[in-house]
């Protein structure tokens, strides 16, 4: 049985969230007041201090970002139900404004598969593993996408779900954030991997996922002010 | 985006479990009283008829075999706790004695995956697809695990497991039932759709599975006649 053994993969990756999930925020502080901040939980797996998102959210932000680990039980099944039901898990602890997060990389040529089990060949086979997956497929192309699930006051779950298209090549750049470096996105010749952050950061899946959830949560933050 | 087109997958798979169920606990049926039977209520998310079940059972069995259509929730995770949860979701429902099944297919050079997640490459690939995602690795071995948890009076759930090896493989034989037409067992040069279905059901991981659960049960029923 071979394992794969990242770098702090899940480390990696929940930070990378919180620094963009900061970035995001931290625009609208200048024209927000202290006064109207509102609290989402963001709800992982992972320990994560809040004091810790605290200093990368900084002081000013619409939104007061806690963080809170519970051990939420993960479906089989199709995308947006695994991220409603983990939503809908997450806000019975937190019962309150809560956010979770689904990360997918679907190849094209087993019919959107790995998808939500990626995690798991990650673990067990790393980068090079999922591109020799497919050394038997003509067809490389894939998916990220990125579904953030915000479970609003009255319990309502609300998706919000960003998606880059690429191809799955064997692994160039540092092997230090989950599949990046197997993932070349559409219309560059760089990995996720060996991209500057700000770049990747710019059209991610995650990236995109995390705008369309800033835009909500600043339409409520205007309403409730 | 491809999507594998089986043969009737999922009713056949279901028919055979009954079939060698049946054939399992019939094996009894001469030495046990009638007065003696006791209730196991088996669970699958498909619609299967409690009359077709009791005709394939016959009417002699030390259990009286009924069946429920219950849409069970499917974790992600190991296989254990997988099945433990699948068991304890459909004890909520039947509140009595319940046995559920879960059937993995297991690369050796994928780590054990897709494991509990084979239905799903199943569905979209098919065996073909199956065979084509080990063409980059060396190692083709594999096995088949089934495993039966039996949810007892106490709400405790007893796992019964069964397992074959044997080697992915270019399908061969009927596309009739699941991967059986990818999966060679060792020391056979058939695969499983290959085979007399008798033969199969003597080696099958499901076999070996039903076997233990057919013990723990004949126990009970001595225990309490």
């Amino acid at each position: 049985m071979s394992r794969y053994r990242g770098k702090s993969l899940i480390f990696s990756k929940e930070f990378l969230i919180y620094s963009v999930f900061s970035k995001l925020l931290s625009v609208q502080t200048s024209s927000m007041a202290q006064s109207s901040k509102h609290v989402v939980t963001f709800v992982t797996g992972n320990v994560k201090k809040l004091e810790e998102i605290k200093q990368i959210l900084g002081p000013k932000v619409p939104f007061e970002i806690k963080h809170q680990k519970i051990d939420l039980p993960e479906l089989q099944g199709k995308m947006d139900d695994i991220s409603i039901k983990k939503c809908d898990e997450a806000r019975k602890t937190v019962q309150d404004r809560v956010v979770v997060e689904d990360t997918c990389l679907c190849f094209n040529a087993l019919g959107g598969l790995p998808g939500p089990y990626v995690k798991w060949f990650l673990e067990n086979v790393g980068p090079p593993g999922l591109h020799k997956m497919l050394a038997g497929f003509e067809d490389k192309s894939a998916k990220a996408v990125c579904t953030f699930a915000f479970g609003d006051q009255d319990g309502k779950v609300h998706l919000f779900r960003g998606e880059t298209h690429g191809q799955i090549v064997e692994p160039r750049g540092p092997d230090t954030f989950g599949w990046d470096s197997c993932f070349q996105p559409d219309g560059y010749n760089q990995t996720f991997a060996e991209m500057p952050k700000e770049q990747k950061n710019q059209i991610s899946h995650r990236y995109k996922a995390l705008d369309k959830l800033r835009e909500h949560l600043i339409k409520i933050n205007a309403t409730e002010s």
